[in-house]
């Protein structure tokens, strides 16, 4: 008998937001899963570690019933792959990372202040192969059928065969039923981003604070982009880089800025 | 007489460190300077948003003799740019920002969990030209004079004529003297990661807590990265990209995963 696979399960809406559950009732036939996860929402944590306080790991008995080892602990997504990796795993490489499923998009620009993505890519960095999921649905009751397919196709196939080195997929779902639902699309991240507005109003003390309120700005008219796809009833998938080197002003900068001292 | 450049300065060290005052000053002769940094150390934030939590922004005379407009904001550096951008500056776009300088490396994949790099990032996002800038000293007393010099250098040049779209540069600079300096280099992100060992303590009621002690391992021999630019005496200028695409394994998997719903 071949070993199972390990499987490290997490997210950013923590421990107890419908997402997580599904994406874990939706890998269990894959493998051996552990969920290591925040004990509170963590949206748009990015990819915040925390240097300056302690951290807490605490065995919970949340998914006891399927054999899932469950942890919640008090830091941030990233945190959680870190702790999973050094303190619960102890070395063990895990064969796959899956992080979600997201209550709302993280297409696009989104990518880098969500912290779904931000744990998958820590785990990426590690070289473990891993997978963000996001559905584009902010309800607490979403309906998770097509996401489940999605994490099933993908989780099948990234296991079923060598992925390249620091794999790691952004996937995004539409809000459609299955019927409606038109399938997975390989993509490109839209050039597109958010336009603040801040909500300006006054303590009871007279101070002024401010709520942020953005608009998302979509100035890319590509059809290959994950926000046409996710228009279009496809669920997007993007992969992802963990070299920010920008090779096209790298260049640039060579040939213009010579005798640089 | 032609307009002054608009330059916002930010940081993630908080307002009071040395660092945000040294790089103040080096970019003093080139425009009129906006300086809007956090509050408090923000080490680590990475690219975090407040979005569950209500912001302060409070004007402050801290550098008023050199009639620089300073504020700092109760949240994290990305926050800064946004308020800055909307609330401070009410559309008229910065010609630059500048984030730093600060103090500890951001080179390789530390660009991933600075909040320097981020700030610098959220401007980019947003077309501004912009430059994160560390030096590789966590001394409270480190020397700025390099530093200050690749400020000069790099600001001078970037104001000089129009950059690309989304020009993001990574600066870093070695802790020498400005006679063992050798110089700017433009580089590629080196691929290294952090290996993490948590350190296990009790509390006074016996509850484990955990430390987060990181060891960089760098296994890229490569001899065009920023870290070995930094290891030979020079600055390492790399370019960021914000379109994190992985253009090689997108490629991969649109000619392996055909048919594909």
């Amino acid at each position: 008998m071949t070993k199972q696979p390990l499987i490290l399960v997490t997210n950013d809406d923590g421990i107890n937001a419908p997402g997580i559950k599904n994406l874990i009732q939706a890998v269990l036939p894959y493998g051996r899963v552990v969920v290591v996860a925040p004990d509170s929402p963590q949206s748009g944590m990015g990819h915040a570690i925390s240097i300056n306080r302690p951290l807490r790991l605490e065995r919970l008995d949340l998914f006891d019933e399927w054999d899932v080892e469950t942890y919640q602990c008090s830091g941030t997504p990233v945190d959680c792959v870190k702790l999973a990796i050094d303190v619960i795993f102890k070395g063990e490489k895990p064969d796959l990372c899956v992080s979600g499923i997201n209550h709302g998009s993280n297409a696009s620009i989104n990518v880098i202040y969500s912290g779904t993505m931000s744990a998958a890519m820590e785990a990426a960095i590690d070289g473990i192969p891993s997978i963000g999921f996001s559905l584009l649905d902010f309800n607490y009751h979403a309906d998770f059928t097509v996401s489940r397919y999605v994490v099933e196709q993908l989780v099948s196939r990234v296991l079923g065969e060598p992925m390249p080195d620091h794999f790691l997929l952004n996937v995004n779902i539409p809000k459609v039923t299955l019927e409606a639902f038109r399938g997975l699309k390989i993509c490109r991240q839209a050039d597109a981003h958010w336009t603040e507005n801040f909500d300006e109003r006054q303590d009871p003390r007279g101070k002024n604070y401010y709520w942020m309120v953005g608009r998302f700005v979509n100035r890319d008219r590509g059809e290959d982009t994950d926000v046409e796809a996710l228009k279009n009833g496809f669920a997007s998938v993007v992969p992802v880089r963990i070299d920010f080197t920008e090779e096209f002003i790298k260049t640039w900068l060579e040939n213009k800025w010579t005798a640089f001292r």
